[in-house]
């Protein structure tokens, strides 16, 4: 899965396009693509960016092989130089991104392609595809995990989720966005999220008895075991059992951590009961993880109402983002290269103004106050702008103009950063654990405002002064050529 | 994709529950289990099975690399003797399967493993995960397709699904619910469902001129070129020059087929409109395309309000059954083999009812009537039973047991066929346009109360008096033993 070339995983209008750019002789002219989103999923006020180094493996891979060559000529539409150009075709372009784990807003560009346009065209598809895909887990799982208010969360959805990909890297995206691990083994050994699990129903149905398949649990397994207690009856057969096979097997060897696990019933209740047993036979030790079909809502109220789990396992609504599965990244023409060798601005109209794109090539910037550490807002500016962080700087709200607010004591951070420059990679991967940890880092720095489940606190992402005067001139030509 | 070996995308619990029956003795033991599900997604009425073939290639692939078992090993807590047993594993067992694209009811088996222990164990992730996606998005696809009323539907999600196999196999099972192709290039190439696309914004934006882009376009492709007349203004500037180059490029060279495609702004007044300036041109045979956000209550709407739409393309919503995203196939055992070599069915009680699982070795039929043709329930027996066509066959609902139905004119058709024979692939996999071809058919079978999107009739799916008879006699049992 890691070298997969994925060439082909691209829509069809991409080649029919690129064909035409080869016709028309634009196949060297250069172009600039923003990759922004325009919502975040589930209302939050914020998503946490991630897929990039899975951009960084298909960008490294891309080639298209001679069956490659001749699915697409027996369509018979297409050139044969441009075939033959695909024969030869590799990445020359470069791309911008904000690493893997950063918190981003609403509209900013997350990832600038500059490229010759069939270049630009025809990673489209896989780029928005990988960047959707793991920002949306990343962002949900976020959610949960804040709902935990620091108990581990463990991603469990591998096979609720929508494919294989959907699985393995789904699970990467969770890890990032703050789960402890997940149940897919096949995400540990590619990526080393931490790969953990103990028992399903069918292991103690295959047993005589509970007891039996408790028992023989724990003698292979003695450190830190997890005994499913629901198959029978959880409070009647399966905590009673466990209770049992801890202090007869654990306990003389010494041993004291252990776990029971809840799939069904009512976590709440179910926990709290279950607590008691395990605290009235000297079990302190002894964790509770809960599993079936949670997300952050249901932790949420089961933390308010005192359930006593230490461990959440998540399955289906976190792998899929069940309530808000769509992550809406776009893929957007922001400038072109004139036969001068000028950058271009373009724009998109569209009736509805929410749709209007931030033309040209853009740097974006984060503007932390230096007392609290805190973020205060971002600008995105013109490629060629410079914000120099030793002397007062005002900013302003482009849909309210009037509201500026000046900054005076703050660090400014640019946020996209190379990833490929001629083609070539020109930037250090981090480790998943970092990843993680920077993500976490980052997250610190938000205001809680920000992270509110419900009605967040708008962050601000201002446009700089020269950006928002381009928008509107052409906005204004574009309007008056109708 | 097609060639993976997904042996390690596996919950981390299939291994340490193996390893122990390793342990135990227990791998050589064979043992039964169920592919159901106990709810239809959007509370439809029924599923279209799906994933089938990609089960088949999985288990046909499925071994363990030195890599795997070496990142196990380190693990520290499995056997040598089993790390052993995994270099030299081979799926052994049979497996019983509707064919993909078989209308599908909760409850009833969808597919039945039968293998020792370990192998039955150890593919129920991939086997799930594949079996779900597919049968999700086959089931949204058909809903969509049902409510376009004939219109053509094409699944256009690749770039919102929810990673690479979300959209490589998404719009394959898009392609078996009725859709009538992909953007998804990948899919054509690797399964033969026709991918097609004209052009995105960018082409338009390419050029200097709308008007330009157009000409260009339909110079390149006359034969029936479809063009985006959305990126200024739909109705005073992409439909006047969509109809420009239509008359001056394509009516001299004698070719009257062409389309345009809507993206944005309201279809069902845009469409009217578009409609009245394309046949005031006398364009008659232009077709109009849309897109944007569609689902099946949404075209739906646009069909009620006579929206002059030809066709579909339908993104996220489909690619990732966006109301509701998770299809929730569970694996449970249903019997093991003793040491007499007897089937000895187990069941997995519950506190919910609804989770309780109907136990043995099964067959499943489908009762047709033989005057109308339509499906009239299906019956859940056990595996020694047979039901003769030629006599009276009365069934019951083991909700509501006073509840019977003698049937006397009807066929009877049995749902699971065999796919692996003692590790042996025994299945002719149909092509693609055979399964979609045969799953319109079996729709057709269905009462049309049984396709209402919301409220539909409640399918019967009985169970046999036998099979209902050893539910209770397990029931009873494992509710004494408490």
């Amino acid at each position: 899965m890691k070298q997969e070339n994925f060439a082909m995983l691209c829509d069809f209008y991409e080649f029919t396009m690129s064909n035409g750019y080869f016709k028309n002789g634009f196949y060297e002219k250069n172009v600039w693509f923003d990759v922004f989103f325009r919502k975040v999923p589930d209302d939050g006020g914020f998503a946490i960016a991630a897929g990039l180094e899975q951009v960084i493996d298909y960008i490294r891979e891309l080639h298209f092989k001679d069956e490659d060559i001749e699915y697409l000529r027996k369509k018979g539409i297409f050139d044969e130089g441009f075939l033959k150009y695909l024969k030869n075709f590799k990445f020359s372009g470069d791309i911008y991104a904000v690493p893997e784990g950063t918190p981003v807003f609403p509209n900013e560009p997350i990832m600038t392609i500059k490229a010759p346009a069939i270049e630009a065209q025809l990673i489209e598809t896989f780029v928005l595809l990988s960047i959707n895909h793991q920002t949306l887990i990343a962002t949900k799982a976020n959610r949960i995990v804040r709902a935990a208010q620091g108990r581990a969360v463990l991603e469990f959805g591998s096979r609720r989720a929508q494919g294989a990909s959907g699985a393995v890297l789904g699970a990467r995206a969770a890890y990032i966005g703050g789960c402890a691990g997940t149940a897919c083994t096949l995400t540990d050994e590619l990526y080393g999220v931490p790969a953990g699990g103990t028992m399903a129903h069918s292991w103690i149905q295959m047993f005589d008895s509970e007891y039996d398949a408790f028992k023989a649990y724990c003698e292979l397994y003695p450190d830190n075991p997890t005994l499913l207690v629901d198959t029978y009856n959880t409070l009647k057969s399966g905590v009673p059992n466990a209770i049992k096979v801890f202090k007869e097997v654990l306990l003389p060897q010494g041993k004291t951590k252990c776990a029971i696990r809840l799939d069904s019933g009512d976590i709440s209740y179910l926990s709290k009961k279950a607590r008691k047993m395990l605290d009235d036979a000297g079990l302190t030790e002894c964790t509770i993880t809960a599993s079936n079909a949670l997300d952050e809502n249901l932790i949420r109220d089961l933390m308010m109402q005192g359930a006593q789990v230490d461990t959440f396992g998540v399955g289906e609504r976190l792998i899929t983002s069940a309530k808000s599965p769509v992550f809406g990244g776009v893929y957007k023409l922001v400038a072109v290269e004139n036969e001068s060798g000028e950058i271009v601005p373009k724009i998109k109209v569209s009736e509805n103004t929410a749709k209007i794109t931030n033309p040209h090539f853009k740097k974006l910037y984060r503007y932390y106050d230096r007392e609290s550490g805190k973020a205060l807002a971002d600008e995105i500016c013109v490629y060629d702008e410079t914000v120099d962080d030793s002397k007062p700087h005002t900013i302003f709200d482009p849909n309210a103009t009037w509201k500026t607010k000046t900054l005076t004591d703050f660090t400014a951070r640019e946020l996209l950063v190379p990833i490929f420059e001629n083609g070539e990679l020109v930037y250090d991967c981090p480790s998943i654990g970092e990843i993680a940890a920077y993500c976490r880092e980052q997250l610190d720095l938000l205001w809680d405002e920000v992270k509110r489940f419900e009605n967040p606190h708008t962050y601000y992402v201002d446009l700089s002064e020269k950006l928002y005067e381009i928008k509107n001139i052409l906005l204004s030509v574009a309007n008056a050529s109708l």
